[in-house]
């Protein structure tokens, strides 16, 4: 784990709550915004809404959106980043709640999820107008270009998320093919989201692409430890329950790398509990087992702090400061949180 | 260094040998199909082609057509992949004929480059015989699918040259361009290198995808390590001059690691010898100090384990065989060699 010397020198883990300190102000108003623009004559639709929205999450993806465009000269004189970070956390949202009826998901953030409540259309729906409220707020902003970001982004999430239906229970999905998923249905919102802060502040240039690839980096780190937690990770902490990935039959990257480095034996396992989803009792145990013998989740681990590094050398183009401290610092609790 | 242990027992460093030894007799047929290919009545074809083909070079390219073919099942029965391993080197030959031009430089493999010794206008229109040629055997070997693959591998070539044009003396180019410069210029062929080698052996499926990620990987941590050894490796080993990159104002990712972990004095440094290129004595001996006290070099090594990591669990898929072995074993060569 790398610890991070503060001023008072004593080593603490890796946190993401400097850098929510530092935007405390701009995420009090996002939050303020969402629960206004979640306001509806239809009840149910504040109701749905709020119950995912409303269990907080760590709000990393508007987090992104306010800090980039305080990183890039934003002094918080107009409202924009403010309802860009809101757009941002309605486009997250919307897809958890589609993602939660696709998969069939009970708990989400230690919470019962919406489908688990109110079944699943209501959630299609509201996830529906979650979308194109999204879209009524890049609007107001009122520049096409974030607009082109944004919409893009959207269209490229939805893509990431079909691409891993296809590959659904497919154990001997490539590499290149699960990067491609998560590239789109994860890294490229964190990507658009830090990007859409520094055009609201008036960066196009090198520090438009400086954060846009800081984000991209990041939300790949974010999703392949994710993936691992799903395997090894503490519930309580997780705020979800270990081996769902595994008891929906979906392709992660330790149970690739499990079944490339496995005999055939072991490949035999991953294609009745995987393939065919003939799942009993002990499996996820034996899986665990055997990701833990060839090195999948250490290695997983591995491939995120590659894309740290990345995310971190991105950054060298600002000064240093506080908040560039504090979003290398996000990097490193993203891949060493919950450990 | 990452070290093998051999049958008897004994540690040695990484090579190519055991690759080039199970290879050796389509290696040897490749050779001999390279020169009837090089015949032309317009003599000064042969000369300038045979001046660069036959300086040797590791072959790295051709050896991946031939030994996933190999890998693939291909009994050697037909001259298939043999044809395309001339074709993926004659590609090759031609881009390095017109980068000579283009990075006018003066050696290449040890020897005097073809433009030093024939001025421009010789190595640019043998260069667009080679590609010609390439894509007469292509024809030959009869599979659109196959043409498919090669001559979109071409044309991304050239345009991963052109970004790099566009790229060059910028010292402010992020670390996300230059991975897609080098993708392709380089990565593209080693993909498709391999990825042919499957094809013509029949596999359309999985191991195809494997090879060709298996490849492209190989290829990322190719150009990262020459990349770093440009700065950092021994000339005799070389066989080019330490240091080429920088006096061309070449933009490669140790020099975009050090501008951006450095300060402003070192930012003014780099903007002098490489966006101006008003370079005197002692700045390349700075600018190896630069790079060495900001880890440039070590991370750029880092990035390439990480791209190796994802070559090696490629070939997963594939039983255990020799062959498979000294593909894993290409791997660490190609990051560990010249250390």
């Amino acid at each position: 784990m790398t610890n991070v010397v503060p001023l008072d020198g004593r080593r603490r883990a890796p946190s993401l709550d400097p850098l929510l300190a530092l935007c405390a102000d701009d995420m009090a108003r996002v939050d303020r915004e969402i629960l206004a623009r979640l306001r509806s004559p239809v009840g149910l639709i504040p109701e749905v809404a709020t119950h995912l929205v409303g269990a907080g999450g760590k709000r990393m993806r508007p987090l992104l959106t306010v800090a980039a465009a305080r990183l890039c000269g934003h002094n918080g004189g107009d409202d924009k980043p403010v309802r860009l970070a809101t757009c941002v956390e309605f486009i997250h949202s919307a897809t958890l709640l589609h993602d939660d009826v696709v998969d069939e998901s009970a708990l989400r953030r230690g919470k019962a999820t919406a489908n688990a409540v109110w079944g699943d259309k209501a959630p299609v729906l509201v996830g529906d107008f979650l979308f194109t409220r999204a879209f009524e707020l890049m609007v107001e902003v009122g520049s096409l270009e974030i607009l082109g970001v944004l919409s893009k982004a959207s269209s490229t999430i939805a893509e990431g998320e079909v691409l891993q239906l296809v590959t659904q229970r497919n154990v001997s999905t490539p590499e290149a093919t699960y990067l491609e998923v998560i590239k789109g249905k994860t890294a490229r919102l964190f990507a658009a989201a830090a990007e859409v802060g520094a055009m609201v502040a008036g960066k196009t240039g090198a520090e438009r692409v400086a954060l846009e690839s800081y984000g991209e980096s990041l939300g790949i780190a974010f999703q392949l430890v994710d993936d691992a937690l799903d395997y090894s990770g503490r519930e309580a902490r997780l705020g979800k329950t270990v081996g769902d990935d595994f008891r929906e039959g979906k392709i992660t990257l330790p149970l690739i790398l499990a079944f490339l480095r496995g005999g055939n034996v072991e490949r035999e396992f991953w294609r009745r509990t995987i393939e065919r989803l003939e799942q009993r009792d002990g499996d996820l145990a034996h899986a665990q087992e055997l990701l833990e013998r060839h090195g999948a989740i250490a290695d997983t681990f591995e491939r995120a702090r590659h894309y740290g590094a990345v995310a971190r050398d991105a950054l060298g183009l600002f000064p240093d400061s506080p908040l560039k401290a504090a979003l290398c610092e996000a990097v490193e609790f993203t891949i060493d949180r919950a450990h």
